[in-house]
């Protein structure tokens, strides 16, 4: 039986006292009530439903917790541990009303798309926005993610990515020629953005790149650009650093853009599902919220990569194109091959190091990492109409050979401002070897992604592991294969362990 | 792409000293742990991963929250708020054993889910292990829920009953004749366990009865029964109450029949989804772990009930018949017209005064649930072979109207020992009135269930509505159709608001 909750007015709102406290609950909003509480009687919450507050002129939603110590948390205070606090700016002793929270008025919407059924594209505007608004809970975001997994049709996803758009900020460039390259993921090492960003704004095309950190890979473009230079940009901040430089690349998490999708990822992630719907919604919203015009999609297919096969990468491709069109953006997807990762490093240090020896023209950088990237940003190159016709791809190798992406670069970085964080690896090192010999003959990305992360990455970005024998290379019994990096002891037993049960490279005789 | 998280035995543990929090956070297991604590650094889990708490032979899983404030939780301690105090039963300065938690070990088989696939029996009795285990957070329980809304073959659900009733405790009856009789839900007011249970005690088949607590409507039986007595019995108590009387209404979450159906229920609870899969799961695993042998199910149908058709009801009554009939019992389902809410009150006190009513054989008690309460018991009487084919509700009725199945609920109260809740009515009414002549001619049932839930139904036992003027009755404008009960103040706003927009009642000329 699916319940109609009603979403009244309400009666009147009670006022309670702030009350900082040392408490971080990570990224979810948290309140700490009394038990005595003047405002309400919080065991009636029942760990189910959420407390409204409301503060300068914005509404919070947080879970609330029951105090049963007075000094901590008075019957007329609410206690505030991070994120919140730092959300609601709030000060010690300031006062702000609060409600026992309404249900969220789409969790209609969300149990009809549970059962299977086509939501118009009105309930699709509301649900963004409840997302958006933090109105829903995990568990119902959780659901209505694995509803859309289960059945969702190409106007459901553009209505989606429409209302993604709607409900956040949107990036105007006025009317100068903006383009962007993004992967859909899945390639370990794959970090042609870092490269091919340089290249196009050396050209003097807008390249206002915003990424997200990974929601399933070791390592996403944000985490490994950090360890080059900061990242969490204000939108004001990403607009000065293009205007000098003509690009950037910047975390999307700190600007309001598709704000619905932050939301969602941060779902997806622990669930580590990607759908071919969301990923639309979520890509398409982000480019043209951040005003895109141009976009070049890699689509990597391979038999250990997202998509695995190619009729699944043709229909991804038509969905792409079908949203993208409608929401007027000049789209081309690139299929391209995925046997193994792209490049020698897995793990934001490591990548980053691939990143910056093809920059450089080193002799040793990766040749798949710097071939692939030439070939794209030729493409992206190609919205140039000067180009048009097949002379990207060469003015692409120009602007490298010659070191003016190197430069841009430079110029991009300095613009950002230092990294935050440790560019140093992991101290603790295994070197996985062949057992006997032979020729590599396959590299799960798969596999590998899976014992980068498990040795850490990206949340630790010096762990991860380094390539040392790729594709065709032929290996002696005891030779190293790759070597892990971690930092936490408890990852890196992890990683060895599973390591040692499925490398993730395949020898042939 | 979907990562196979590792599951390996990992490094050594470290010890913390336990330290009291005075802290509720409800169902969720929390820990607090300093952010300089030496066991691990739990920053690095990022609100993502859980910690593993090892103690008294017992190991249970955590969400952790960083404290800044050494004072209260030390770099050597980990802080436990409840309900996780209560479980470990931890004194302040204990030791326990912690890590970082591995991942569930099936969540790879809930991705698959979601992805569409079949899973094995195999994948089933480890998803129900990890459940009855609290290894899955609530976002992947609720993951696995709406995917096998979406494709849950018969076999599968047959697999996951047959597992979810392997994880957990299983009653004995030394083979008597064990009966039960269950209703799928989704008509207020239905409370005919009540009334049958008391007959077939008296007819003496033995009827050990144990109800889960409301999970989308306004009440239970277990909420119900709770108005007269207490229900949250321990498995021994409650085979006491059976040796003694015959039958028992009790609460199943104290004992660990079916776990894992506990924990679905929590997140089926605030998502208010209820499928039929996983209403034949829930229902059917909870019935054969606590011994039963016979069940009759009553299946309500109506335009407004949880079931909407006779297409739909036949569809589930041989989902159930399958998977009852492979795993041994003996089961008949009954399918019930349901036009309208059955009794008069709605919400666990005046249901229970309908109840009451029924049994004192009171003239003025609702006929309807007199009537159906009857039915039913014959149905159930007829696992005796003396009142095979049809001799069962004479018996029934006779058992009612003699007083002795009266007489045998007050035992079964007696035994069970006195309610710890209120049996008061909400002191906040507000009378919904007619707003001109006519003849009521429909009842919604959802409608009602809605408004009841509103006003505070089940959380608040007092809250609900009692109906006036059911189909058929003749009214005047002006004349009230139902009172809404309630407590708090902004229930009470939230339910007359949402009964003067809709209040579930029609009339016609």
């Amino acid at each position: 039986m699916t319940l109609d909750i009603e979403t009244p007015a309400g009666p009147a709102r009670a006022r309670l006292k702030t009350r900082p406290l040392a408490l971080d609950t990570f990224r979810e909003n948290v309140v700490v009530l009394s038990r005595d509480c003047v405002a309400m009687r919080p065991e009636r919450l029942a760990g189910q439903r959420k407390v409204e507050i409301r503060a300068g002129g914005r509404t919070y939603l947080a879970a609330p917790m029951i105090c049963d110590e007075p000094s901590v948390v008075a019957a007329d205070e609410i206690g505030l541990p991070e994120p919140l606090l730092h959300r609601l700016g709030a000060l010690a002793g300031t006062w702000v009303e609060v409600a026992p929270a309404r249900a969220a008025e789409t969790l209609d919407e969300v149990r009809a798309k549970v059962m299977g059924e086509t939501l118009s594209a009105d309930a699709y505007m509301a649900i963004a926005r409840d997302l958006a608004d933090h109105r829903l809970s995990d568990i119902e975001v959780a659901a209505f993610l694995v509803a859309c997994a289960g059945f969702m049709t190409a106007d459901e996803t553009l209505d989606f990515t429409r209302a993604m758009v709607a409900v956040g900020d949107r990036l105007d460039w006025d009317h100068r020629l903006v383009v962007d390259k993004h992967c859909i993921g899945g390639v370990p090492g794959n970090r042609t953005s870092l490269v091919v960003t340089p290249i196009i704004a050396a050209h003097g095309l807008l390249m206002p790149k915003t990424s997200s950190r990974a929601i399933t890979s070791p390592a996403g473009t944000a985490d490994t650009m950090e360890v080059l230079a900061r990242v969490d940009l204000s939108a004001e901040e990403m607009r000065a650093v293009v205007e000098q430089c003509g690009a950037c690349v910047a975390w999307s998490g700190r600007m309001n853009l598709s704000p619905a999708d932050d939301v969602l990822i941060s779902v997806e992630r622990p669930l580590s599902i990607d759908t071919p719907e969301q990923m639309v919604a979520s890509i398409l919203s982000k480019k043209i919220a951040a005003g895109s015009r141009h976009l070049v999609l890699d689509v990597p297919v391979g038999p250990s990569a997202k998509i695995r096969d190619r009729r699944a990468a043709l229909k991804l491709k038509k969905l792409f194109e079908y949203v993208g069109g409608r929401l007027g953006l000049s789209l081309e997807v690139l299929i391209t091959e995925a046997l193994q990762p792209i490049g020698r490093g897995v793990g934001p240090v490591l990548e980053a190091r691939d990143v910056r020896a093809v920059l450089a023209c080193d002799p040793d950088a990766p040749a798949d990492l710097r071939e692939k990237s030439i070939r794209l940003a030729g493409r992206v190159l190609e919205a140039d109409p000067a180009l048009m016709g097949g002379k990207g791809e060469a003015r692409a190798r120009e602007l490298l050979d010659s070191g003016a992406a190197g430069r841009k670069m430079d110029e991009i970085i300095a613009a950002q401002g230092p990294s935050p964080i440790s560019s140093g690896l992991g101290d603790l090192v295994h070197e996985v070897r062949a057992h006997r010999d032979g020729v590599v003959s396959s590299v799960d990305c798969l596999r590998i992604a899976t014992l980068a992360r498990l040795a850490g990455a990206p949340t630790d970005p010096g762990a991860g592991l380094d390539l040392l024998a790729k594709m065709g290379t032929r290996v002696r019994a005891g030779q190293p294969l790759y070597r892990l990096y971690a930092s936490e002891p408890s990852d890196f037993g992890f990683a060895v362990e599973a390591a040692d049960r499925d490398s993730g490279v395949s020898l042939a005789a």
